[in-house]
């Protein structure tokens, strides 16, 4: 099982690498890619178009602004799609979450939320749990575990 | 394969109807219930605990204005839940979309477009796909079939 | 009387704790809790469902993003709840705005203003209040306090 | 117990109207007034100041636009008020939601959802229940009753 | 001929600082006060209601969030008022805006920019301007001024 | 005393008729145009350098969308310049708000709300009262009309 | 010379179909093709990448929703891309406006209003008049017949 | 070939900056003005109307808040106008954005990206390439710049 994480911009790392962080919690392989729907079309064609027969099973897109990156991705390969989108310097990532989430018919793209990075590494690991059981139980031990943590800070707090 | 499609409230069937039929296109089984996160929450933790052991491998959560449906489920199982935020009478969808996609750390909704209903079904099916070969396939022709469309409008717009 | 407030998360108490002080200026009593809608859902309907015979009156609910921690506290109990939204680095408060206030038919959620920390508070108070004509008179002296401060700040800046 | 339902202008009475069938679901006595902040502003005072001898427990404020209303009431009443943001011809409600919501340190307005007449008036009776008991059995009850209208459209949907 | 300006909390301060240094740079006389529409009504009402014989043939008003105080001490006096809207927390001043522009039928208050203090003030000179001759020719010199300081920095830029 | 009414396009003229009405109430003259910043600049530069000595006391500009025409009308005159955002048929008239209102420092539009003619007239007449006696009272007696108004609906409301 | 049309689906047709008639109206030539970034990817490479040689000297794409058809074509073309955001049934437009301005730095769209049909074949016309001094005479022209468009309605609304 | 870049104040600097460097880069003379709508109206009707005569071939209208300027030079040349909108203290630059690309039929204006200086030269650089064939060369070197160095940061990246 591998993910594929593309970024529009090398100065989207900081938010990536949060997803990498989860998906290596997961064991999950990935490959990460800069890739522009823009600059490097080709490159983004050709990393879509042969997804699948690389053996990346779920593609991570993260873009800010004029975010065109998971939809031009999505146009390219039956794989799905996640949408990661990076807030940039005016607007506040509205304009990231609406050009990734407003996909018009046909070509989906599973949107998080803006710099939403840990949650599109457990969407694309919730998502190859389907597949893969292992996965699944994993999810299952990383929900039990947060439910810790929140009941560490209730405990922490409660007791003021 | 079975995909759980639940609305938070009967008025959102139209819009649902449509998620329906794009499943019945790729031959996919669901199970369509009326749940609110907020009238029945016990039935909604009892369809997503139980969704698991259902067989339900991806969940869709069609909901309108404060739409918590999406994240109450997928509190409550480590399956997939896509999001479908369902336009009310105010706020043209805004207030749907930022309730669905803007979900916390730890509990990813993936979300499609406002009325994205079609979406929201090819969604389902591109994560069943990476199990189910079958329907990365039919995907692929879903595909063909979309470009074949919009070809033809080519076509029919650009003979004028 | 007893009021509880509820935070989604640890992060948020740094907004909570004005809550806190405006009921111990009060002298309302009140249990404080972390309790995620998403992380803990069965804490969070335990809470609730038990809110009426722990004695608690009113609940507060404090969450940020896509916050749903209100809605799911009020489908569970007919104590009043109030929801406060937090801002997050996104979007400046109005995803938790709009994921709060926007809740449709049948299971409202009295929302007070963004980061609106002691008016949470107040409102607990005016709502205690129907019940306790104690913290009636005490309101009406807060306001009096409140007035004299713009008084004082008044004569302080109409002096220049 | 009796609620005072003000609407800013007469044009709102059929989002009111709503407001009045749910306090008459519960037999909750109720006084309706069209009382504009800016245009019968001592009428105003007059409502808000004599509220509580006039054995008004919780007060409701419809009103659209720049609306100032709830706060105006608030500001002559430790009474608990309820802001009832109605959407307009223009911003779809945005402009009367925030006038509403985001009111200053000190002077909370309830705020519920644009045109969310009835749970205006469920947030009143559930206020109210904090002192008579007979109201939260009531609650309970319609809670019951929402969720069995749910279970009727999902056994309705779901045999689809 | 005098301007009363009244902030709503003594935080508006630093920029209503700015409209009275444009009131001086016009010789305007003004009066400053701090009234809050919501904890100080009575005042706001003795203000508006006495501005006329107090000889204030303008009143501007500046406040934030859920900004109310233009419109009701428009409320009580025929004299023109200048809303000013204050940026505070959150929302980037848009809740500040919103509530004070969109004023309904019947009572006008004449909104600048966010933080636009200066134009308030030059704003209540103009107005002041059609009743005193003398305001006119000392508008059009500044309006001159201005002229010449963006051709300076014509100049300057241009130079590179 | 004379207003110049101006609107950016003959679209305009059933907004702008309502605020011809409310003048009309008042007794006072007006002048109406329909001139284009964009289309007729020309027409915009000589209207406005030329209004103080056409009797013009107060200017209206209605426009939609990038609403520039009250920018550049005040850009020529020292005359206050009222702003009246029209609607049209995107955005539900925030770009024409928002295009009048944020004028930078140094030349102000009196900004009303969105469609909001009627308001317009009012705060023409308001300007006009400062310097003309008899506008005073006759506001006075408008407000004191709007104001049986809305106690006439309250009587009608109220009594059912 | 010729301009080279694109719509992203056939249901844009009515409003694109204005931008055709700016265009016969000075005498451009152009051609109109349906294609979606998204459905078929391969026909919008093909198409940017072959605009020049093909003659088509400046590219006008409209699309709705996340509308990334601008930006996709920009990237396999150095032809200037004009941008026509079209409103869609949700969210009034401003996802497909955002989507399309808000470009990454490297590859501009020139963006015109939404559902600025007439405007997006002007601006072809302006870009192209760079090179082909006819058209520069014919904008020309245009403007005085806009000019004369609107002092006709001036005469008619001002004789009122 | 000459590209006339306008801002609208002296603290649009370091925005414009930007623009200027990327024109150098591509070799393009440009003259740089500070010329306000609203201050200078004189100079802006000058620069515009002679722009043609000055060997002008496209503007760049570089301008925050109720940015008028772009609409105004395109009011009084055939020239294509670009507008810059830049951020200002409030609202994201969503006010500069709007101001400036919703511009009513007739007179377009090329919108790009808030703050969007590098695109702005850009698109310049595009239009002015349809006349000078070396421009689309150096536009095509550019775009393959453009792509090594993202290409460039895929292989930094993507080695980790």
């Amino acid at each position: 099982m591998k993910v594929g994480i593309v970024m529009g911009s090398k100065s989207d790392y900081p938010v990536v690498e949060r997803t990498e962080k989860m998906l290596d919690k997961f064991g999950v392989e990935y490959v990460t890619r800069v890739i522009s729907a823009h600059r490097t079309p080709h490159a983004a064609e050709a990393f879509a178009s042969g997804a699948e027969e690389n053996g990346i099973e779920v593609i991570i897109a993260a873009a800010g602004k004029a975010a065109h990156l998971g939809g031009v991705l999505a146009a390219f390969t039956p794989v799905p799609v996640i949408g990661l989108p990076v807030k940039s310097s005016t607007l506040d990532g509205l304009d990231s979450l609406l050009s990734i989430v407003q996909m018009p018919k046909g070509i989906p793209v599973a949107t998080v939320a803006i710099d939403g990075a840990e949650n599109a590494g457990i969407l694309a690991v919730q998502i190859l749990s389907v597949k893969y059981p292992e996965l699944r139980q994993a999810m299952r031990e990383y929900k039990q575990e947060m439910a810790e943590g929140v009941m560490e800070a209730d405990r922490e707090i409660g007791g003021r």
